[in-house]
């Protein structure tokens, strides 16, 4: 009898370990499959193109990004989505103006000719505005000045972002506050305007955009960037200049009215348990140069191409995966904090949500946002990865758009999509985030990275 | 007593784990050294800006190549090398004529103009080849072929690298053979000339060259590639057309004498081991197309940054350091093998050999080459590398310029640097490639891994 019972123990045993073998098998094999669909026919960049040529940039509140969301809807709608529908989200309106311009008076009554860009939500000049410039070279020194000193002047941060730091969304986090908090510093100190070197890494022409504040209470003036070249330039001129030196600033740039715009989302329904969702998205709008190629054409390509290629392998989703175009990630994330609000409202049960908002490069892993438990269920996947060349798994933010679902879901796990950084800021803002700077395979391997997550989170959640 | 002996054992394990970590320390802060030099104030961009545009391609035996070779010893000695220089390596000496062109013969007397380019080494047409042309989807198709359908024709072979294979490398190994062999294979069934598919992943308009064999007892044949976008259109107009569809070709390179070209090395003479030599390379030659920035030009200036950015942190090596520019791997890989042999002659001693030939792109890891050993000795240096990206420590190929290097010693460690393969043969061999489609930061961080790595042998071999 004993034995008997053992015999049974051990093929029970050998039956499970079988189990996992073959499971273990299937799910390989489905990964190779999403691969091989991604890098032969795969459709993001195409996509791609189409979105960066076919509509351009896209800033919320323009016409162009509502050409975005007609063209987000139509695309998912012709990749077969079971439901495609707009959410409605309330987006700022601001135009940067024609004529934006600027000059430095050189001694000897020459003149050096600028291309600052206005930074995102700034007000005008209101004509021409000539003042004395004062640099500082990091925010603190400006923190620290006296006001007399800055009074009535525009004020010079050229502040680089950090070279020696490997992870150059870690570098563009220490210099992000000369950009967003510049004006208000340099207003504080009664200053007329704020320049800003680029935030860059790449030393080239272009003049970076990117949002800015203002604060309650303390006056507005404007604010520009100009190139890391400029502000090279620049700084040598003041620093060996005995005379003070002037610069003219011409910007028309103003604020309207909000406007409605939307977030677009299409859905694959699950099999299992429909009314758990699986979220993976980027963001629709960018900003108003370039084409937003890498910020975030690739995020929204990658999205639905992810969810695309599961379809075209046929394969039937335990739970609903929601792909997501949000809106206006750039100029206040709206598009987010509107979705997670309409979860909220609607009772919707998110268990997990993917994002890739980190440009179209070669991919690296995945951060993950959750507990213990999802750490260690990212990790769980690495075996599967690293085949093909995923080798990160780890703790860390996931993605401005779906981040406020944490305020909604004590329980879910939010994933953001690694790609390498190193050529991101390149590109980041600037004239220079167009198709022609995306690699078709790196963003071909992304799609498949996400669509592999997708699997494992939807098997194994 | 015995309590006595206790204390002093525990005394000793406490020491000894103090002096660990303080060596851990030590190693950790050195490569952190390393990479600020490289990313603050490293040379590696600017040397390539120069070996690029001062001297540009520089296919052995071509008079640029031993411009190539001037500038390689004056750069070694400008950044301060103990000792630089030259070793004599005989080299092929074989030029693209002038008018290379072909064009296909529509039906109605038109005509489509092609861009062929001559592989490496072929023999010219004498005139006008014109042909009617057979196309084969692959090697294999053409071996098989009976003889009376190839005689006298045009062979294409329209064979694509495998975009589903992750590494880019391992695709391109898998279609090599139809560009060194093509030509033998097709003349063994009686064919008149061979045109291939470029071996690249990249949809575009560069046709992609590099060496063809021939074989004793088979008669040579030109051989030309044409680029992807080319195959393509062909490929459809060979299948959609009933009647026969003919070629012509112009090419009038030529092959000359064999000539004296030159390995450039540059030494920094260890404190400990003089006589034990880490050698580190890549090869000075390219095709006579583009500039040969990330093949080889990369290699070049990675060797070159990493043992002066070694030298700049004051790090006085255990054993020689030796950066070794090697001649002519394009073409018979002569200054690789003669570098063998003239080790062996002098009775040299080296411990172990870096390569880098995969391009400027972001850094992955290392293979390793040798032993059990030494394959876990680099997988110990993960801990200290991780932080920087590198994950990716593997047995594999070192590189064709150190490979001669194992016939020589038993015991020597063969080290080949991995960077992102992705977009490796969009410029391999071709017109794309430039010094302007190499990262600024992605070619830095090789050079920086490269040091780390010597760093760390150097300490640990």
């Amino acid at each position: 009898m004993r034995i008997r019972y053992l015999t049974f123990l051990i093929t029970l045993f050998t039956l499970s370990i079988f189990a996992q073998k073959h499971q273990a098998n299937r799910t390989a094999e489905k990964i190779r499959l999403i691969y091989d669909v991604a890098l032969e026919n795969g459709h993001a960049y195409e996509d791609l193109r189409s979105l960066c040529k076919d509509v351009g940039h896209r800033l919320a509140g323009s016409a162009q990004a509502e050409m975005a969301v007609f063209w987000g809807a139509e695309k998912l709608r012709a990749h077969g989505f079971d439901t495609v529908y707009l959410q409605e989200v309330m987006v700022p309106h601001w135009e940067r103006g024609k004529d934006e311009t600027g000059w430095i008076k050189l001694p000897g009554n020459n003149i050096k000719k600028l291309k600052p860009l206005a930074l995102g939500g700034s007000i005008g000049t209101e004509g021409l505005l000539e003042k004395e410039i004062i640099m500082f070279q990091h925010r603190d020194d400006l923190r620290a000045a006296n006001k007399e000193d800055v009074e009535g002047k525009i004020v010079f941060i050229n502040q680089p972002m950090d070279a020696k730091i490997i992870n150059t969304f870690q570098a563009y986090g220490g210099c992000y506050p000369i950009r967003g908090y510049g004006a208000v510093d340099a207003a504080e100190k009664g200053a007329a305007a704020v320049v800003i070197r680029s935030l860059t890494l790449k030393h080239h022409d272009h003049a970076h955009t990117g949002t800015m504040h203002y604060k309650d209470g303390v006056k507005r003036i404007p604010g520009a960037a100009i190139s890391s070249k400029e502000a090279d330039w620049l700084a040598q001129l003041l620093e060996s200049s005995k005379e003070p030196i002037n610069m003219v600033l011409n910007m028309n740039c103003q604020r309207f009215p909000d406007k409605l715009s939307h977030n677009v989302i299409g859905e694959l329904r699950g099999s299992v348990h429909p009314e758990k969702i699986i979220a993976v998205g980027g963001h629709l709008d960018s900003w108003d140069v370039g084409e937003g190629a890498h910020d975030d054409g690739a995020g929204i390509v990658h999205s639905m191409e992810a969810v695309r290629i599961l379809k075209v392998i046929n394969y039937q989703p335990k739970h609903t995966l929601r792909v997501v175009f949000f809106m206006n990630e750039e100029f206040g994330n709206s598009g987010g904090l509107t979705y997670a609000e309409e979860a909220k409202r609607k009772g919707e049960k998110h268990i997990a949500a993917i994002e890739s908002d980190r440009g179209g490069f070669t991919p690296r892993g995945f951060t993950v946002d959750g507990s213990d438990k999802h750490l260690k269920l990212l990790q769980s996947f690495e075996k599967y990865l690293s085949d093909y060349d995923l080798h990160k798994f780890e703790a860390g933010f996931s993605g401005v758009d779906i981040n406020p679902l944490k305020d909604v879901y004590d329980d879910i796990a939010l994933f953001g999509f690694i790609p390498d950084s190193q050529r991101y800021f390149d590109y980041h803002h600037n004239a220079n985030d167009v198709f022609e700077n995306v690699n078709k395979r790196e963003l071909e391997l992304g799609a498949a990275a996400i669509a592999a997550l997708i699997y494992l989170l939807d098997q194994n959640l």
